[in-house]
């Protein structure tokens, strides 16, 4: 039995769910487990659904034809599908904080990621070490004003050559120009040390120890060509007082952004995230 | 427009989605949301569904019989059917401390909880004031050892004359008994001013403190002939240190304890909660 | 025994908790309990210390005249000494919502909060009934555009004739002037219903929603005449999805401001908070 | 100047915080900063200062005697001197799980853990490539029911021979003997995949699991002789519900173990624990 992973929106209407269902149940398929939700206020649609075929990948195609033809036209559906136990293979961008990558790279040793790291991109050698003690293909690739889209034509070079699904920015301190956003669409995953939209920019917690809060932030979204909008994937907070100054806002800051990192992650492996209106339905 | 919540749990078997939904359709049902849940371990399935029916009273007892007939026999369900908007009636049962039954009637005032309150039932008369300057009727039952049993009799007699729906522990201090307990399997919400299992029984701040715990916590549950074992419906914590004595844990539960209660009468008032196995399962 | 609390804030410098815990030994009094904090980098140091005397109010007087000829001069001190046992004298502000005034008043009935409340004052009269219910004056002061002034004055004469030591507005809709503001420097306290900075202003939930936050908050701070900018005092979050619209977000963020008012409010009656700086030093 | 740090407890006097003060003043010392604890109910004082000398080794070793004749004995206090800038010596005990190693020895590797790590003892090779990785002495030292008398005495002679000054079983899946517990009174911190007292023992997911609980935690305690009943460093939590089988509550409570070590590692690193009654108090 392959199993199977359909992520649907399309405008609320009338009959969505028993279609789809009667669809899969019509091709042999069955559905195994559920999940949907409607934002009233858009009249949007939203549904997760994992399902079971005794099929090739050919019969597979042919469903794919024939769910897109008999179904997700008359819906107006944006959909995609993924073979549930393929493993998308993920690329890490780094700089010279090491408490994310190494987050990641444990998680992914132990087996908690499901994921394929094929290479960890950096603008500095300093964490090369690291990806070596977990056997991961480093590449150092500098980046300055003069040599900015350059080398970004070398990372999409790398992206494309090794057929990466998806980028984690991991305390990445460059900012990536539009053109390289725009290749892929929420599939590059930021953490920002804050807890947005409070603190945008580029000293939160100095700007959050400043102001006197009694909770500091971290915050994973997709990155978009606006800076620091785009659509939140997670979030955690720890509780600070004045007792903290800014160098213990940043060490607390560090447990939360590997956590935060890690859960969204997680979530975009598992296709439980969608992106609509420029904010995430998270799948359970 | 008749809104209905429908709540379902069998065991797991292929089609049961499709086949409700289906059901719900012929009968020129809508299905507005639909919520699931299966344990592999047990291989049960759960279901929580709304739906839209242009019916009078009438057709839907047809269309409860026929569902019962015609699909809820073959999937040897257990199911329950509920008219959404219709209030349900919840009686409070209090003992001396005030805040949870101050945090309930204030909700309920402001339109927060969808519930109608015939009644407020205690032990003693010293919150009967509160229930006044809520304008809820309220019965002082006193209860003693020879008193119980026919205490629990005029309970119950007043809990059906006013055909309550569930009642609601407000730190009621009395034990029921399980002849009371049965009357309303999975109908009795009690607040335990612990986090269950740690520190169950009548002392749990002080255990807690003794035992110099960090955090501490509260637990509504559904009451059983157990004492503290029956199904966990909602819990809360809150941080605690060295510089907090016996009374500063009592009073941070306090917050605790209306806060768990009431989120869990909100879930039980909406339909979301199954239990099983002596465990809940909570629809979001 | 008189009890006595003493807050000192004052540049940091060698020797201080010596020469005032022996100040205090040398007056025939026991310091019971002290607590300091020292901001690093302002070099700033602050301390709260609670001790006993064996004294009537007269020798209580001539004890802080020689405190500060002979002490607190000497290191720069800002300092306050207050009777540990006299309850201040709160006036609280509402409009038409009742979960703050609730919980407060429901707080001070049980005695949770150790304070006076001689008097609550609105624009609106929807909150009479409950003000009744706990048998607080309640005092209905319009305020319009044209009358805001004279509003405001009428205000203060209450609270000058009640001898007020600070204001909290539970949720009070209409904003102070800065007139209003300096007559009570650090002695208002508003619940914001944002988690600040992020969402200031009047819609923060509905910003909040449509920015796809995954937590929400509420702020509790001093009133200063920066709107929504004054030194924070509490700060609480709780976790919202995707399902949650904004209404959902209103409700649970209910919850928020009525813990975090409470718990602000807490603080400042057992004078814990030390405001320097636009931040405040929350003793424990 | 010299930093040194000061803890201290008695039964609770007058006087002690300027007798204290007051003789470090005299020793031409400046203290920096204090804590201090009273326990009212016990009658105990806790203390934690920190203060500055211009002093050489010599010179300290006097004070510290003309302490204990002059001011310790008086009081009857149990006391400790440490020299704040010195690293202690941490051993870890390993077995199998790679998340807490990992995440001490990347706090560690970054700086963020003031300690030396001269060795980490396992009773299995699985791990020996993270501490390679990490440049970290590992020694392989198996125990079987047999063996377990003579393991520990290895154990503990390679402790004695590194100086070790305390021992963190980071997972370490052997419990120890009283011998070896009593060498190291509260010098042994372990973390318990609990949030003791609930679920004490071997299996505490799967017991969290199987009572429905909402909420699961981790526990990091001092090793005594009485399993999982040690005075309590730090606990934290983390939320759960019907949909997370017991592999999930496995996978989160990951995230907890290493958070909740790591911060209790600090703590003692940082001389910030004081033992009393088989209950910690943390200062700040």
């Amino acid at each position: 039995m392959k199993k199977t992973t359909l992520l649907i929106n399309c405008p609320d209407k009338k009959g969505i769910i028993a279609t789809v269902t009667n669809f899969i149940l019509s091709k042999k398929g069955n559905t195994v487990y559920i999940e949907q939700h409607v934002d009233r206020e858009l009249k949007e649609f939203f549904m997760r659904l994992e399902c079971e075929f005794d099929q090739d990948e050919e019969k597979l195609a042919r469903f794919k034809e024939a769910f897109n033809n008999n179904v997700a036209e008359n819906y107006n559906m944006h959909w995609e599908m993924y073979d549930t136990e393929k493993k998308p293979k993920m690329a890490i961008f780094v700089s010279k904080y090491d408490h994310c990558l190494y987050d990641i790279l444990s998680r992914h040793a132990s087996g908690e990621l499901k994921v394929k790291i094929p290479l960890i991109i950096s603008n500095h050698n300093d964490l090369k070490p690291v990806a070596e003690a977990f056997h991961i293909p480093f590449k150092h690739i500098p980046v300055s004003k003069e040599t900015k889209v350059e080398a970004e034509a070398t990372q999409i070079a790398l992206l494309k050559e090794h057929k990466i699904d998806f980028v984690v920015l991991a305390r990445y301190m460059q900012i990536l120009s539009s053109e390289f956003v725009n290749y892929f669409p929420h599939k590059i995953i930021n953490i920002h040390h804050s807890f947005l939209p409070a603190f945008p920019g580029a000293k939160p917690y100095h700007s959050a120890y400043k102001r006197g809060v009694k909770i500091i932030g971290a915050t994973s979204h997709y990155v978009t060509s606006d800076l620091d909008e785009g659509p939140i994937i997670e979030q955690e907070i720890v509780r600070v007082s004045h007792i903290h100054n800014v160098q213990d806002f940043i060490l607390k800051g560090r447990d939360l952004e590997k956590i935060v990192l890690s859960r969204a992650i997680k979530h975009h492996i598992e296709r439980k995230v969608l992106v609509y209106n420029n904010k995430t339905v998270i799948f359970s």
